[in-house]
C-alpha cells in the first residue's frame, strides 16, 4: 500500500514561523510571517490559522519566535498566558503552549528561544506522526471498494501539522485505491469545507464533491455515503466531543440512517479534566461572520445572530473515535482512556 | 386580539403583473414587470420570486398577462405547459396555471384575458384568505406566552399571496404578544432565511436572530426553542413532505429534543395523487449557487457539487401539518386527507 502523503501544509519554519493565511484560501495562497506572541495570538484569533492541532502548533512555534525576540520569563509567561487563550474551545492550544513554556522555564536565559524551538518542532513532529497512524487506524474502519467518506469543516492538512485528522483517514483509504468519492460540507459560515477541505482535496487529485452543510442529512438519506469521517477540537472524558456546529446535526442523521460516525482526533485534543461534553465552553463568534461576505451584505443591517463555532456530539451518536493510539469503539469513558494520552 | 397583518408583499397587479425581485434583497426593493408567460417562466426559475403559493400566483397571473398580449388558444396551452413546468417540486404551480388555463379554454376569444384575470385574483386572495386561517389554527398549536419559534428558508409573505404561511404562524403567535422571538435558518445555498425571512421580519417588527442552518440542532438541545414552523413545497398523501433542504436534519433534531415540528402548508401544495415522499421529484439546481457568492467564489474552480432545493421528511418526523381547512395530528394518510382540499 502507498503511503498516504499530501502536498499542503498549513505552516512551516523558515527561521521563523509562516502560516498560511487561510482566509484567503482558495482564491491566493500568501504566506504570514509571525514576528511574535502577539502576531500569532491575532493570527490565532482571526483564523488565519484554524484547526486545534495546528492551531497548537503554531502557539507553540509564535512563542518560541517571541523568546528569540525577548528571553525575559515574566514577559514570556505573560505571552505564553494570551497565546492560551486566544480560542477557548480546543484543548491543544492551552497545552502546546504550556509544553513550550516548560521548556523555557527549566533553560537558562541564553538558551531558551533554542529550547523552546525544539520543543515546538517536536510537537510539529509528534502531531505528523499521529496523523499518519491515525490514518492507518481510520482506513481500516471502513473496508471494501468504493467507499464514499462524507467529512465536515477541515479536519486536514491545513488544521494539522501532517496529513490531516479526518482527511488523513481519507487520504489512508484514496492510497489505497478504495475510495469513490469525499462528500465535503461547506461548513457555513466561514466555508472551511468549500474553501480549504475542496481546495486540499482538489490539491492532492482526491474526487470531492461539495454540498451545502443541510443537504447532508438527504444524501445520507439516499445511501450515498458509506461512512461520516471528522475531527474534534476537544475530546472529553465520557467521549462526548466539540467539533464545528454542524456536526451535532450530521450525527444525528448518521445515526437514524445506521452510516459509521466516526472522529479523527489526536490525543493533544482529548481532555480528560473535563468530564462531559456539558463542560465544554464554546465559542460564539461575530455576527459579521454570518450577515457578510466581504463587503457584501448577506441579511438586513443590524439583524441579531446565533453564531456558535462549535457545538457538542454525545458518545452515543459517535460509533468510534479514532486517536494515534487506537481506536475507542463503541465510546465511553472507559475506552476513551484506553486510547488517551 | 390584534389580526395578523403584514407590509410586505412578493407580487402586486398593477394593469399588469409586477414582481419584487427576492434575488436583490435585502439591499434593493425592485419591482421587474412581466410582460408574459416566458418572463414569467423565466422569472420562476431564476427565483425573482419563489416559495410554491407565489409560484403559482405568479404563474396564473402570467399565463392572464400572455392572454391579453395573444389569446391565440394552441398558443396559451404551450404557454401554460412551460410555465407550469417552470420549476418542478411545487405542487401549487401546475395546478394553478391549469386552474386559469381552464378558465381561458372555456371563454370565448374576446373574454380570455378578463376571465383568466380573474382565475388569477381569484387564486390570489384564497391564498390570502389561506394563510389568515392558517395563522389562526397554528398559533393555536403554540400555547403559552414568551414562544421562542425556529423557522427555515421563507415561508412568509414572501412565498405567498397573503402574510405568509409558516410565517403567518409566527405573525399569529405575535399579534397576541406571545412571540419571544423568532430564529431564521439561513438556508444556504441561495440563503432565503438571511436575505428574506430576516429581512421581512425586520420590516414587520418581529424580533428576529438569524443563525446558520446547522447551528439550529444545538440550538435545540439548548431548549431554546419552543417549536419549527416551516412551510412545505408538496405535501404528498402519506403525510410526507418536501420542503426546502435542510428541513429533514431540523426535523430529526426536533424530534430528538422532543421540540414540536409544525408544517404549514395550504392546501394547493397537497398532492394526495403523489403516494409517499419517494415520489416526489427532487430538484437539483447549479453548482453556481454553492461555490460562488456574486463575483466571489467560495470554492475552488470547477469542484463537483451536489446542490438539491428540497428534501424529505416523512410523517413519523412531523408533529402536525396545518392547511386552512385545519390541522392534521398525528400526520398519516387518514389526517391528510381530512384538511385536504
Amino acid at each position: 500500500m502507498a503511503e498516504p502523503t499530501t502536498t499542503v501544509s498549513a505552516l512551516r519554519w523558515r527561521d521563523g514561523l509562516e502560516l498560511l493565511d487561510q482566509r484567503l484560501l482558495p482564491q491566493r495562497e500568501r504566506w504570514i510571517s509571525i514576528g511574535g506572541a502577539a502576531a500569532g495570538t491575532r493570527a490565532i484569533r482571526t483564523l488565519v490559522v484554524r484547526g486545534a492541532p495546528a492551531i497548537g502548533i503554531a502557539g507553540a512555534y509564535a512563542l518560541a519566535v517571541e523568546a528569540r525576540r525577548n528571553p525575559d520569563l515574566p514577559h514570556l509567561r505573560r505571552a505564553a498566558r494570551r497565546l492560551a487563550t486566544a480560542r477557548p474551545t480546543g484543548a491543544d492550544l492551552a497545552r502546546a503552549v504550556g509544553h513550550v513554556l516548560v521548556a523555557i522555564e527549566t533553560a537558562p536565559s541564553a538558551e531558551r528561544f533554542e529550547r523552546a524551538l525544539a520543543a515546538a518542532r517536536g510537537l510539529h513532529a509528534a502531531d505528523a506522526a499521529a496523523c499518519l497512524a491515525m490514518a492507518l487506524h481510520g482506513a481500516a474502519l471502513f473496508p471494501g471498494e468504493g467507499v464514499a467518506l462524507l467529512t465536515h469543516c477541515n479536519a486536514g492538512a491545513l488544521a494539522t501539522g501532517g496529513i490531516g485528522s479526518a482527511l488523513g483517514v481519507v487520504r489512508g483509504v484514496h492510497a489505497q485505491g478504495r475510495l469513490e468519492r469525499l462528500y465535503a460540507c461547506e461548513a457555513r459560515p466561514v466555508l472551511q469545507g468549500a474553501r480549504l477541505t475542496a481546495w486540499e482535496a482538489t490539491r492532492d487529485g482526491i474526487p470531492v464533491t461539495l454540498l451545502p452543510d443541510s443537504a447532508a442529512a438527504s444524501l445520507m438519506a439516499s445511501g450515498a455515503v458509506a461512512g461520516v469521517v471528522l475531527g474534534a477540537d476537544r475530546v472529553a472524558a465520557d467521549g462526548s466531543i466539540a467539533n464545528k456546529v454542524g456536526t451535532y446535526a450530521l450525527a444525528l442523521a448518521a445515526a437514524r440512517h445506521g452510516v459509521p460516525f466516526v472522529v479523527v482526533a489526536p490525543t493533544t485534543t482529548f481532555d480528560l479534566a473535563c468530564p462531559t461534553g456539558a463542560e465544554i465552553t464554546i465559542e460564539l463568534r461575530s455576527a459579521d461572520e454570518v450577515v457578510r461576505l466581504g463587503r457584501r451584505a448577506l441579511a438586513p443591517e443590524g439583524v441579531t445572530v446565533y453564531n456558535p463555532a462549535f457545538d457538542v456530539t454525545p458518545p452515543q451518536l459517535i460509533t468510534a473515535i479514532v486517536s494515534e493510539r487506537g481506536v475507542a469503539r463503541p465510546v465511553n469513558e472507559a475506552t476513551v482512556r484506553e486510547i488517551a494520552p
